[in-house]
C-alpha cells in the first residue's frame, strides 16, 4: 500500500494514525501541497479531486486508489478489524462516529489550506482575520465536543473507553492544527487530557507531523 | 423517532432520505435556524452542539439522541440493513462512502448558515461575493465528481449501480443547494441525470425541502 500524503495535512495525519494503530506497513510518498503538487495532472490522474490522502491498494480486482478519509477509515476498519477502532454496539457506534464527523465535517474542512488561501487571495484577508476564521470554527467545535465529552460516563482515557477508536484519530490531528493557529486550549481540559493520553502511544507519536519524512 | 430538523438544511435533506428509503416514519420536529432556535437552550439541551439533525431514538438502554447525520446514515445502515444503502464488496463500499464524503466534507460544510453568516457579518462580504464562495466550492467538488462518475463502469442509474446508496443520499441535497445559490449545472450532466432518477423515487420526493411541514 502506498499514501500519499503531506505531512502537516490533518486528513493524512488522521489516517496516518488509523494505519499505525492497525499495524499497517505503507510506502510513504510525500505530495508537496506547498509547490500544489496535488494540483498538477500527475496527481489528478490518481484523484481527480486533487486532495490528499490517497491510499493506494493491491485488491482482488488489481490496484485502485482510495479517496476520502473517512471513507478509507471505515474501508481499514472493515478490512482490518483488529484492533478495533469502533466499538460494537450500534448506539456506541454511532457515538463514536459522531464525535468524529464533529471534527470531520464541521471543523478541518473550514481550515483547510485551500479556504484559507481563498480567505487571503479572494477576500482580502490578513493574518489576523484568518486566524480568527480558524478559531471561530475550532472553538465552536471545540466547546460542543468538551460539553458532550467532560460528563460522558462512557469516556475513558480517550474519547469512549479506555482503547483509541476513530473519536481519537480524528480528534488529535485537529488539536495539532489548533496548537498552529495558537488557538487557546485552556477551556478545553478533558481534550487536553485525551490528547495527552494519545500521545503516549506510540502509533500516535510516529504519525505526528514533526516526525515524516517530509516535514521543515 | 424524533426527527429534529428544517426543511433547507442540507443535512436535515440527506437524513429525510435516508429514512424514506429505509422505509422509517418519524415525528418531524421541525427547529426554525432562521430565528436562531438550533442556538438556544432547550435544543442545545438536545444537542450540545446546536446543529440540526438530530434523531432522538428509544433504545434498549433508553431515550437518547444521535447527532451528526454522516454518523446517524452509518447507524440507520447497521440497525436496519434492508433495503441497504451500501453495496457489500469493502472495496464498493469505501467507493461509495467516497463519494459521500466528498459532499459532505468538501462541499457542504462551506455553505451551510453558519459560515454564509461569518462571510456576511464579519467579513462584510455582500451577496455577490457570497454566492462567489459558494460556487468556488460547489464546482470544485461537482467537476471532480462529474469526472470521477462519467466514465465509471459501476455507475448506473445512480452513483453506484441501478439502486440509491448513500453517495446519492448526500448528492441530491447538495444539488438542491447549487440550485438556490444559482450555480450553472451545464457542466454536470452526469450529477444531473442521477438526480432526476432520483427524483422520479418517492422517498427523494418525499424528502425535498419543499414539501416539509415547516417550508415557506
Amino acid at each position: 500500500m502506498q499514501l500519499y500524503n503531506f505531512f502537516r495535512s490533518g486528513t493524512s495525519h488522521r489516517l496516518r494514525i488509523a494505519l499505525n494503530l492497525k499495524g499497517l506497513d505503507v510506502e510513504y510518498v510525500a505530495v508537496d501541497l506547498r509547490t500544489e503538487e496535488h494540483s498538477g495532472t500527475a496527481f489528478r490522474a490518481i484523484n481527480p479531486q486533487g486532495l490528499v490522502p490517497v491510499l493506494a491498494v493491491d485488491g482482488e480486482k488489481g490496484a485502485h486508489a482510495l479517496t476520502q478519509s473517512p471513507a478509507i477509515i471505515e474501508w481499514l476498519e472493515e478490512r482490518y478489524p483488529i484492533p478495533p477502532l469502533l466499538p460494537a454496539d450500534p448506539d456506541a457506534r454511532a457515538r463514536v462516529r459522531a464525535l468524529a464527523a464533529l471534527v470531520g465535517c464541521d471543523i478541518h474542512p473550514l481550515n483547510n489550506r485551500r479556504v484559507l488561501e481563498y480567505l487571503r487571495r479572494s477576500l482580502d484577508c490578513g493574518e489576523a482575520a484568518v486566524l480568527a476564521w480558524c478559531a471561530t470554527w475550532i472553538d465552536a467545535g471545540f466547546q460542543a465536543l468538551e460539553t458532550m465529552l467532560a460528563t460522558d460516563t462512557r469516556r475513558g482515557a480517550f474519547c469512549f473507553g479506555d482503547a483509541p477508536t476513530i473519536a481519537d484519530v480524528y480528534l488529535v490531528p485537529q488539536i495539532e492544527s489548533a496548537r498552529r493557529f495558537n488557538v487557546d486550549l485552556t477551556p478545553y481540559p478533558t481534550l487536553v487530557a485525551i490528547d495527552r493520553a494519545c500521545a503516549a502511544l506510540d502509533a500516535f507519536r510516529r504519525a505526528a507531523p514533526a516526525n515524516q519524512p517530509d516535514a521543515t
